[in-house]
């Protein structure tokens, strides 16, 4: 599998990586992470180079990391800088390797291609994760499934009544025939795709109900998604005239990362800008944004996987295309693109 | 692996299927099934066109079943009829396939080929199942084992006396020296193949002892397979000159279904002309038959499977072949020969 | 996976095997391994030649052993002698392959080449499992690991006071930079490859101490290497000038035997000289190898493994080596080369 390695990949929420070495897998690949003397945060090889001892058990110490089975020391620099053995020699090839690191939007993000590339600029927006206006609770959460296929459920929003029905949606309990469906927009501004949903009238969800005390409310979500995996939602429920109730604004970011074909670290956070100092209230949302992504997506996505035969390329296994499948689609092809034109640089310069 | 798709196969018992949709995987395909409103039985895939979600999990109303992730509405012909997002455009390829259905000997069948060529005939003929004079008891089982490892097991019951000595054979605790073994016959008839096996003088074994009292009798088993994979048994105790026990018969099916290449459908059902209205005996009855397909069967033949390092043709793996396999063997290659003809007309038709 | 063939491989303690037939896979073959009517063992392929029935679940009688499933028996020989079916004819091929075996220092032997090139003098040395001036605990293993990890492992025992800090050394709580480092040779006696590391006074293990003393000895431990897979271990400590503890001598062996490519059964067994008739002593030495083995080197092997994708070849892997890992690329390359020979003189014949 090929994978977009000029990209930023999200590793984890600043607030969970200190000084205690992280392993995680991003792209098939061992990482080891954790923050040095000065608090940076350090992302290397998570696997020793000698006989590929897992890094994560080892001991920090300073910047330098010590590997937990024979006792070799590197530095933030990758590079072996004690070998406490027979005469203390150190093969040149005793070095790892490094990536470029991010700190933003409270999280931590790896850059796993060409370093010199690594471009600060194409990192996601932030959001109203660094904002005192709103209160947020951040999940990490893990998938047995391909990331494209989480973003073809994000970006395809158009499945919430039938799957979310008491979560996201308001629709437990109503007849198939009555499920109302939303105004759609599609929408590119450069790379950024977005899908947009629009109800002139509706009851707020689940979710939004205990901050929006209308019955009903105008209601707009607008997904985006950026390259390689990142998307972020702005849902937002307005009174429609007359209403007493204030507006509420519910956006959330989803940071896919792939850890293997088949397995997707899943970051997420949901924002709310009403009742930001309610404990009870970020409980509440995180219990249903979890039962939703975790008992309702993650199964269905699983089991479609299982139904391809576990091959995520909807194109090859001739999935029928709807028109609200347009940003999926559009999304898929743009990243195909992408890794296409990065692996022909690649090669060119592997002739080269 | 190819399997004989021209050919019925059993899909489970009549009565257990309903108006909630049923999933099932046959001759690696997924498929879904239903009875629409007036109670005929619907089969087709089970996954949607669009994004493969299981159908299985939708909802049936009236003959048509709705896919639980986007709301995509099918009809009994497997067509779409309803897309309910955006402009509600339903692409031409949105169709899934139907295969033909028969209800035949209290089961419901399914032709996993050439719709056309369906031919009621090549049903398996019914047995004590549809009679007044017979209690049955049914079940559905599943075995992670190759079906015709299963065909292998049926057609040489001259095992029963050593994995079965407490079910349906009576040599517990027998020295193996003593273990009695019956005459045995081979019989042809068009594809129907049949082991006959004979004893002049038995005790009735644990399965049989209830409904026959006199001490010993005269036994016959008649095991008839028939392409692709159904089996059905008839076991029968007579009393000998002078016994004071009415005879007993023992008929029972045993309808295997691919699901996978190691994995199998195992629709049995074992039959009673004695103490017909007993529910008592009807659990005595699928006690020891359970017993013996699960507990002794299934672990003996998994086993195999694995030691054969899961290729299950016997040609290939270099098996000996004893005369009493004479059944087995020539099923393995009257069925090859059909899947090699079936191939052959399909490559011939795409060709041409 | 090529293995050596030509080599003796543990199949197990001798006191452990008996008439019940015991299956074991080596070297990804399966085997059944029991005891005949004059004690000896017999060691033949584990699988009926009919329909591959696992033969350890048959019954022995005599020196024969009679399939579970239909009731072959075949001799010491592995030839059929009785077919019980039909007019009891049996076919030439059903034979088993048997294999040399020879019960050696209290376990049994399996030569798995060819027998004619048998040779008792490859057997490993004798150790104190055979002297009555020593008390010993035996040990059967699986680790989900392949068997040159292992190797690696115990040829290198730098890694001790990094992964064993509370068993095998005494370095638990100590600041990573105060471990001591041994002296360290590396030894080469026709194909016997030894790591000899010595200490000019260390305080004593875990392991150790309950048998030593003083709070500080000479310390010496001599790991040796012969091919394929057995390995032996001298542990030694002596007092210091003026000391009062008696020396304690802790040999161990550690006979791999590659299950398959991913799993090994270590038979290992651990001696000493002191207090040796103490079952406590026997269960503290027990308890504190089988931590050793199974709580802290089978995860940390079985990760490795896993970080390098399951393929355990270094060289394969550009693993950096380092001077201290001269006894394990040693037998690794010694290794290599007979398994080649061996295939080379294989080819040869078959093309000759």
């Amino acid at each position: 599998v090929k994978y977009l390695r000029n990209s930023w990949y999200c590793a984890g929420w600043s607030h969970e990586i200190d000084e205690r070495p992280k392993g995680i897998r991003m792209l098939d690949e061992y990482l080891v992470i954790y923050r040095g003397k000065d608090h940076q945060a350090i992302a290397m090889t998570g696997r020793c180079t000698h006989r590929f001892a897992p890094l994560d058990q080892g001991v920090v110490i300073d910047d330098d990391i010590i590997c937990p089975y024979h006792g070799l020391r590197y530095g933030a620099d990758g590079v072996c800088k004690h070998n406490p053995h027979g005469d203390g020699f150190i093969p040149p090839r005793a070095k790892l390797n490094t990536y470029v690191v991010a700190e933003h939007n409270t999280a931590l993000w790896v850059w796993m291609g060409d370093a010199e590339a690594a471009d600060r600029t194409l990192l996601p927006p932030e959001t109203a994760l660094v904002s005192a206006e709103y209160s947020s609770v951040r999940m990490a959460l893990k998938l047995p499934v391909n990331y494209q296929l989480i973003i073809d459920n994000l970006l395809d929003l158009t499945h919430a009544p039938y799957l979310h029905s008491s979560t996201l949606a308001n629709t437990e309990g109503m007849s198939i025939a009555d499920i109302p469906q939303p105004g759609f927009e599609f929408k590119a501004e450069g790379d950024t795709l977005k899908s947009h949903y629009h109800f002139d009238v509706m009851p707020p969800s689940p979710l939004l109900a205990p901050y929006f005390t209308d019955p009903v409310g105008e209601f707009n979500a607008e997904m985006a998604w950026q390259p390689a995996s990142t998307l972020s939602l702005d849902v937002r429920m307005d009174p429609l005239a007359g209403g007493q109730s204030e507006f509420i604004d519910m956006p959330s970011v989803h940071y896919l990362t792939p850890e293997t074909a088949d397995s997707t670290h899943y970051f997420t956070a949901i924002s709310r800008n009403r009742d930001i100092h309610s404990t009870d209230a970020d409980e509440h949302m995180r219990m249903l944004a979890s039962k939703a992504f975790l008992e309702e997506d993650e199964p269905m996505i699983s089991r479609c996987q299982e139904l391809m035969g576990g091959n995520p390329d909807i194109f090859e296994m001739g999935a029928v295309m709807l028109r609200t499948d347009v940003a999926g689609v559009q999304a898929r092809r743009l990243l195909k693109k992408k890794i296409e034109a990065e692996s022909g640089t690649q090669e060119l310069q592997d002739a080269g």
